[in-house]
């Protein structure tokens, strides 16, 4: 049960609404990645377990898109404003191939979980609990870790390329999301607050940013690669 | 539970998980395919729609691989002998637009169903539920349906093309299914029967052929394509 006294507030909603619809949105774009993972995996077990990760993220989306329903919004319509920046982001980040594919989903949807997380300590609690439900990890982590490193232990050369390309990732993904905050009002003040509601100050944000560099170093030492 | 008592027969047994490995890896290939219609997808509704059909695809192909369990099978395993007949049939049916796409799941996966609904007449009574549980259309075909028909409707010459695309796809799946039965023995005697267990004969196969193509033209004719 929410029991926040801004839950009824129609910038809130609106924020929420935001926030949920970037998820469903990342939920979709993280099926058809995973899906071409799938597509050209190396082997058939490669290909279930693509393909298994792939259709769980299509159980997020319907996590979200009912969520959505409960707040009276159609998930095509809060999806819709964020097409264009995850149109741009997938465009700019195409894999050149199956390692690629891997790193792009453990490196950008850890990125993106990690910014989720942090934008969900602000909303209300029955939100924030979906949220944490859908960003939780099943396996496919320490799946990309050891497929990458064993890859790397076969052939160096193997990591140079993936550390250009996890900086990429992140470069990219951090210029989509500039985008979208400066065109949506709402989800920002999300994070910032509102005289009733809790925020981050600038201070606070700084430090987020900080936590959300930190950790993508992190998952890419875990992959044997440097961030 | 299963009393007929011919299950605990070897060639049975390794018939059954035979035509489970073509359905799981069926599911594979039709989530490969759904996928595929997503990303290229004209709408955010229709890449809705084909991600949660694909979606569905790994549902089954995880009951398919339970029911393997049961039967002391690895998915992989039984799917291995027909990766080369999938690969082929794939190669050989590239769609080259998302309409294409539509018709190959719903002439292709319609066909290798009603196939499957043959073959499962002369298995164990649990291993037929889990056939026909897998095989139920879930609205997919009303959609493909309607789209088709649109498409048609918007522009005339689209209904020749893909009548001759129909024709490939089943032209296509009867010779990899040839493949297929010349090369599994347990797989074929499973329609065949044996003298312990009920079967086909010649004049019974041949009706089953005629049935799968009357089905398929009625299949065309609902898409308002000429068999």
């Amino acid at each position: 049960m929410s029991v926040e006294p801004w839950v009824a507030d129609g910038e809130y909603r609106e924020g929420a609404v935001d926030l949920l619809g970037i998820l469903a949105y990342g939920a979709l774009a993280a099926f058809e990645r995973l899906a071409e993972d799938a597509r050209t995996a190396p082997t058939l077990s490669d290909k279930v377990h693509g393909a298994t990760m792939a259709a769980l993220q299509i159980a997020h989306f319907e996590r979200v898109r009912d969520r959505l329903a409960e707040l009276d919004s159609d998930v095509l319509d809060a999806m819709q404003p964020f097409h264009e920046a995850f149109n741009a982001y997938h465009a700019h980040t195409k894999p050149k191939d199956w390692l690629e594919g891997l790193v792009w989903t453990y490196v950008g949807d850890g990125f993106a979980a990690d910014f989720y997380r942090e934008v969900a300590a602000f909303v209300d609690a029955d939100t924030r609990a979906l949220v944490h439900q859908v960003l939780s990890d099943q396996g496919h982590e320490a799946y990309v870790i050891e497929r990458v490193r064993s890859a790397i232990a076969a052939d160096r050369k193997v990591a140079g390329r993936l550390a250009l390309w996890g900086r990429r990732l992140v470069g990219e993904a951090l210029s989509q999301a500039q985008r979208v905050a400066a065109d949506r009002d709402a989800l920002t003040s999300l994070l910032t607050g509102t005289s009733d509601r809790p925020g981050m100050d600038l201070a606070a944000i700084s430090r987020m940013f900080t936590r959300l560099v930190e950790n993508h170093t992190r998952r890419m030492q875990e992959l044997g690669l440097q961030a």
